[in-house]
């Protein structure tokens, strides 16, 4: 559907309304040395890394660097994201980037192989944050904290193997909205579903999909179709990898590997292969066996009433009732979620599968394991994936070519003459003072025509140029660097004019 | 001077327009309960850690949260200093938390015993960053970069004794600013102090200095008075606490502990107890012993244009040259400047001491030590140190017992009667679609007063209020929070009508 990958190509680009001309590294070819270190000195207190064996200058493995060009990428995601949880009345927390170790244990099941643990130097044993969620749940309980609609936008770690062509890191960046109280039910959650759309849609990634469930529901079904307890996890972490593999293979997995009986699988396969909207939702409050579980009627009564609201937001046709998805983590109590892209846009020959780009539910036994008293806060939240989303952003950036704007600069202060480098210092004193953003070469006698490059390189839209003339006569000459149009203006005026300019662009 | 501090404090409120009633969270009293939650279910999952001994709630030791009030403040302060760092035309960075131990290496020197090692896991060693200044360099050396002008906010990591009265933690932010790349002498270095004033000015911290001095200046004059090289680390790290003991104390170390005679000191003595302007490295050029030393002389010739520079940006007035000025690391090369606050403002009787606000300088041979072939990019930068400059306008603001408002919202929709959450939803999911902060209380039905309530707590200015009779006309009643005026609007015409009322505001 090339027509469809297009249209998206063209929204999201009018989001850079600034892209130029190729930036980068501008090269200035005529270099003055100046000797500003005493060599002697330096090697005495440095020695370069060669000399050492083995050395190779990288970033840690599952980790990178972003480059100026891919943090105005994510800076535009960030500031969408962040934009939608304000506009939901959210406020921002900031936790440590590490916790007492204590505090991360018995929450993420499985997956606490793969917290990061800090040495120990003496003092207290601590581990790097593995999500947002945790310090969220420990700070309601440290402050006694019984009501809060909090965002929080940051890194965390992760210790798995990374296969970066998937967009999955060690250290990734996760975008958090979480809604702690005790309220009538399923008004909040029905609020992050939406959070979820408004920000998908926002950030016109193509259509997606968001899979609902419950882990009472899921619960209920494990139990009605004879799983023993004891083998939930391990059921539940085979059921959750439906997306990937086929429910042949899974059943295989379940029976083969996990011990269980042909005929209980063959029960979960009638369930786990179901997906739908609220019809779905009535057939299962008539199944025979699943009507008997207290629990996942619960789950259902919720999941019905969710549906109201998700079909008073408009956004019901979005959302997919699916017995398959499990999500891993063990603080899950009530409804999950997860949001899938359905097709990759415009690279989707090019495979990149990005998987989830967010996901949530709702978790009210998290606070309480950190209460001296047990005392529970419900809370329900969702988490914005945004190494996938900047992922899938950046392929489509580079696909079409566009080029991406690094500095915000509007002005730049040239000369054409030699011996004006206190002229030139003075006037970008004065347009650094007057708030407008402004470069100069940082050379005592630059060219003009490389002063003229460097502004359509970096797409600087105007330069100011002080020459003898214009400082005899009182003027400085305001050049367009694209029309190429240049007038003379009265010193005194420039700072309006400029103002004045960048206001109409 | 209290008419000093009240001014300031009047200034800085400025900043904040929207300082309202306590906001905090909002209590609403009577609460429905609904069960959410198997209680068997999640028991069997989860323990709370009150079973287990000794288990204390809180962040790990000189750590802390900063919570939605900190935030404001804390964002406030960002988005000052980036503003600057893009008005000067710099181009956003990022790298990871940690980074190859040996990375960080020999770059610290004394200090290096404070970095905080990652847990050997299987696989690399690593160690979370100490500055932003050594990965910057690491990323320059990796992609070969010679020329670059960037900035970068993001927290480092030190296991410091924290004296958290002085707003010192073991985890905190820095923005930092770096022009990378062979330029004529001292203009980048000009514009790194220009930007010092422009953000300490920006943020109204009261009156504040720069110290100059250049670490051939600092080596050349211990050469001069006769310290052996093999203790200019220790000697300069006497030096350093010249602004919280006397000289005479200084002396007493470098003496006593350090070895050195009691003549060299003296000698030292003449030096380290000078600073001015211009004037001063006049002077310094005529000093007989001084001028005989090469590297002296030639970071004396940068000085002196250095202040050329200066004068022409209007702050030569704001900086001092200052011969006890030694800063520890081990990477500097050339000029080096540190910012103090000539008094803390308002709170001097509290004595909230944070010393050093910002800080940097020149550093031509750190990128060498991470080139394969010890290819050398001159750099000069700066360093931004939030923490204290937070510590102080938190404490400004305590004072004078203003709010902060920790939300954004803008309108609120509220009902009259009961069965109305289906309008409700209907109409926030509206205001949401159409980028209108929006929020309602998450109860099937709250009495009016207390949702209006809420908005006084909250600040927030305009309330939607949907009742039967609204319903019936098609029209919804627009209420201002402050003036308690309430106008009903035609439905349609609503969100035109909001848009228009907050723009207006």
């Amino acid at each position: 559907m090339p027509s469809f990958g297009l249209r998206h190509r063209r929204a999201w680009a009018s989001l850079f309304s600034q892209l130029l001309r190729p930036s980068g590294f501008v090269c200035i070819r005529e270099v003055h040395f100046h000797s500003q270190v005493s060599e002697a000195m330096l090697t005495s207190q440095l020695k370069p890394h060669q000399e050492k064996s083995n050395f190779i200058i990288k970033t840690p493995k599952g980790t990178r660097d972003l480059s100026p060009q891919q943090m105005v990428i994510r800076e535009k995601i960030l500031d969408m994201v962040v934009g939608c949880f304000k506009r939901h009345g959210a406020k921002r927390l900031d936790t440590p980037a590490f916790e007492l170790k204590e505090m991360l244990t018995e929450k993420y099941g499985e997956d606490s192989g793969l917290i990061y643990d800090l040495k120990d130097q003496g003092g207290e044993l601590l581990s790097l944050r593995y999500d947002l969620t945790v310090p969220f749940a420990r700070y309601l309980a440290m402050n006694k904290v019984k009501r809060m609609k909090r965002y929080h936008v940051g890194k965390v770690w992760r210790r798995e193997s990374p296969t970066i062509v998937q967009g999955r890191y060690r250290e990734f960046c996760q975008c958090d909205f979480d809604i702690a109280g005790q309220f009538d039910p399923m008004i909040p959650d029905a609020e992050c579903l939406k959070i979820m759309c408004e920000i998908l849609s926002g950030l016109q990634l193509g259509d997606f999909l968001i899979k609902v469930n419950d882990r009472r529901i899921l619960d209920g079904m494990l139990a009605v179709c004879g799983v023993p307890e004891s083998k939930f996890h391990a059921i539940c972490s085979s059921i959750d990898k439906l997306d990937k593999i086929s429910w042949n293979d899974v059943r295989h997995e379940m029976v083969a590997k996990k011990g269980l009986a042909p005929e209980v699988a063959d029960r979960i396969g009638d369930y786990v292969q179901c997906h739908g909207g609220v019809s779905l939702i009535e057939e299962m409050f008539q199944d025979s066996r699943l009507s008997q579980n207290k629990q996942a009627l619960e789950g259902l009564g919720d999941l019905k009433l969710l549906f109201e609201y998700l079909t008073l937001f408009g956004i019901a046709e979005k959302i997919s009732f699916d017995l398959s998805l499990a999500r891993g983590l063990d603080y899950y109590t009530g409804v999950i979620y997860e949001a899938v892209l359905l097709q990759t846009p415009a690279q989707a020959e090019e495979s990149l599968n990005v998987g989830s780009v967010a996901a949530g539910g709702r978790y009210d036994g998290l606070v309480g394991m950190f209460d001296p008293k047990g005392h529970k806060v419900p809370c329900v939240g969702l988490s914005i994936g945004v190494e996938r989303i900047f992922a899938i952003l950046e392929q489509r950036i580079k696909t079409s070519g566009q080029k991406i704007r690094t500095t915000e600069t509007q002005v730049f202060v040239a000369t054409p003459q030699n011996n004006f480098l206190q002229e030139r210092l003075k006037l970008i004193s004065e347009l650094w003072d007057a708030g407008i953003k402004a470069e100069l070469l940082y050379k005592n006698n630059p060219k003009l025509l490389t002063q003229l490059h460097y502004c359509e390189h970096m797409g600087i839209p105007l330069v100011v140029i002080i020459g003898e003339q214009e400082l005899k006569e009182g003027v400085i000459k305001l050049r367009s660097v694209v029309s190429r149009e240049e007038v003379a203006i009265k010193r005194e005026n420039l700072v309006a004019e400029i103002q004045k300019r960048l206001s109409e662009s």
